[in-house]
């Protein structure tokens, strides 16, 4: 943590393909919003209501866009997309690991295991048979890898994950801490009396730029494999079950579940707490608000929501009295329209 | 992940307890969906939606019921149950892990746990002081038993699994990895200004045949122990507070979450995303539908709902303003159907 | 667990700062509700719906307040609050983890790293550089703590839990198995065809006697941190979105979510499933029900819910059908009402 990134103005701008406005060999050393920046950390402005923060920044340089750079009271890196630039220029500034490749001593991998000579796994973690772990990998401590797994270059798990068997993930993938991938789908058949276990026989296939949150579950197919296309971003606490399809650049947001057999299309928006209930298919370019349950297929690119909204809890309790006479309700009206 | 299972018609025949028609020699040495299977594998055949996929399977056998044989174009397993004959079949067709009994080198077991020579104890596994594990139980590595528990014969733990202290769980019992049981109860006492923790001295006690999902919690009792009975499948995400009692072969979906001293009956459904609040009781024979709130005792076996199902958001956003007036609404329409 | 705790009736008393009305002498080694009491066990009574187990209690003492006493057929210890008298004594009778101070020999700790005499770390915990472990805290095992962490005095994380870097926790913190705190917030920059991560450059602070449930994951902030305030109480599975604040002594039931750079004020109840959506500010004393979606700020403190309560599916389905033409009905309405 001791760390630091410093850049100059300059450095910055080339390196973000930015057009500088200000001194070129001032440096930063740190990122900041607006209204905490102290001198020699840089910020960015991209939020009209932060307007006014931007006019007493004592940041060092801001990224914004060129309609605001005459009122910028100091440097500027001009960009088209300030918040895009900001996220380029948040990477340059996040800490770098100082340990070097290899594994700890304390890993355990299985002899057919093939591991990439810049691959680092970290302390006391367990890799199975015939799993391939590619260049500049990094396995956080404590992680459990099953066999016949593909970790392809660049991707990133933290402390704590487990693949079991049979996942396949793509490069410069991200896995966050407790989540799992690959654990069994929730396949029973009844006998009448007693569930019997499906062994769920496919595994997982997550495509190239996903990134998965802390405490997320994939589960397994029950015969083909449950798949999440390139660049999807899953958020922490997140279910998929089995043999769900999430298409490529769709972001599902925390605590939402996707149910077993249903497919998401691509460039779609799950917000935080989402149901999706199981053989349904979501089409492209859908967006469905939070803590809404998607109880059927969707067709159409749009927005969808269900619930209710909040109220104060004294007049709910009248109108949800209400809302189980909705139909009631409904026939009486229609009765005094045609007795008029 | 080399090893392939390899089985006669015959031999599944005999096994599964079925009848066959066709080749009794052939081998099948996967199972595949009518869509997918090619020669050599085998596949079932229970949902009529599927029954052109029969008529074109390239599969080398089909488990079915006995209306279909006549049209299926390879060779028939006949099933009564062809859904629950596919599930004993799928479990001839899971992998066989290799490893033999024992305790890894790496695993910590303190000196008065007695465990089966049958067991596995894999890499870092911990477990803690008078625990008891029985024969054939697998502990996946990076997981963690305390003290006082047991683990009866048969049981499988997949890695990084936690059981606190006086966790207790029957035969052929499954728990999937990030899963921690017997977590304190969210017992506090509020003093007027802050909240006093009270010690949740109860434990979890799992019956026989139970299966957890991954990342699912379930709290130890405040005193006496939290209960889940024989047969009860659990899916990922789900949260089972302190002294819940679930009801033999009741099937909870991901994501579910059912708070304090709650009571659910035996043989429910309880779908994905439900929330059930404490002390209520849910009778034997319930189901409840995706994310809807039993926020009261239900004492009628039955199907129960809440919520609003799904709307595009520009009409949603309109309905719930008249939610919010609907005792109104509904006093305004008896002012009118009186003034008639 | 072969550890008893046995207390004379003079030590609670004195202990617990109460009145007793009975033999100062009599030894009790336990707690039990008053139903299952049996001769040797203290109980408590605070809820007047058991009012005739305190009748017929086998209990040896009974925590009550002063107007039971008469009626209660074994010694009383009187208290103005007795649930929280049973909160204090409960602790008194916890089980005592035999395991003396120090480091495991399997646990890997940066040798920059700080760590207090009289701190534990059990088996396989790895903790990073330049972090701070205070006295009495204890990190149970195959936990991993990051770099730059500080845990503050008599915390105690139990095992299978994840610290990023850069995560502080106050005095006599808690954190239970699974929970993941200073994760990634999630934050991505969209570039018209693809999500650019943005790095996530602050940390996490919790406060002195903040409970962590398990598998509950909290995210590191943007660029300042996430905190939680001092005396918060969360369960399990809740998720803490980046740059949250939680305000003092609010209780966070299971299965929350509360998104990014939301505001929950002081001695809050957010109940159970409730999903907080990003940017909003909820004042100090609110409680909000079950499974609610707070999507705007409470400036109002009070009780707040959403949801339609439970009803039988077949009648629910038809009032979800109305609900979707709740705005026509009512404009139907005024219509009637116009045209009288």
């Amino acid at each position: 943590m001791t760390t630091v990134s410093a850049y100059s103005l300059r450095e910055l701008a080339q390196q973000l393909d930015l057009e500088l406005i200000g001194d070129p060999a001032a440096i930063v050393t740190g990122i900041a919003t607006l209204e905490k920046a102290i001198p020699g950390q840089l910020s960015f402005f991209h939020n009209p209501l932060y307007h006014s923060q931007l006019l007493t920044t004592h940041a060092s340089a801001v990224i914004l866009s060129r309609e605001y750079a005459a009122v910028c009271p100091v440097a500027c890196l001009v960009a088209t997309n300030p918040y895009l630039a900001y996220a380029k220029a948040s990477i340059l500034f996040s800490p770098v690991p100082p340990e070097r490749a290899g594994s700890h001593a304390s890993a355990q991998v299985h002899a057919t295991t093939r591991i990439a000579n810049t691959a680092i796994l970290e302390a006391n973690v367990v890799v199975g048979v015939n799993t391939f772990i590619g260049e500049n990998v990094r396995v956080g401590a404590n992680s459990v890898i099953g066999s016949g797994c593909y970790l392809a270059d660049d991707t990133k798990l933290y402390p704590n994950v487990t693949f079991y068997d049979d996942v396949k993930i793509g490069k410069r993938g991200i896995v966050h801490s407790g989540s799992v991938i690959g654990s069994d789908g929730f396949g029973f058949a009844f006998d009448g009396t007693r569930y019997h276990k499906i062994a769920q026989l496919g595994g997982v296939t997550l495509g190239d730029d996903v990134e998965i949150g802390a405490g997320t579950s994939i589960d397994r197919g029950a015969l083909d494999d449950t798949v999440v296309e390139d660049g999807v971003k899953i958020d922490n606490q997140v279910q998929i079950a089995h043999n769900v399809r999430v298409g490529a650049n769709t972001v599902v947001c925390g605590c939402s579940a996707i149910a077993g057999s249903s497919t998401i299309g691509k460039n779609c928006i799950i917000a935080g707490g989402v149901g999706v209930i199981n053989h349904v298919t979501i089409c492209d370019g859908v967006t469905v608000t939070a803590m809404s349950l998607v109880n059927q297929s969707i067709t159409k690119p749009g927005v969808y929501s269900s619930g209710t909204g909040l109220s104060e809890s004294a007049s709910w309790k009248k109108n949800i009295v209400r809302f189980r006479q909705l139909d009631e309700l409904w026939k009486r009206l229609l009765r005094l329209e045609k007795s008029k």
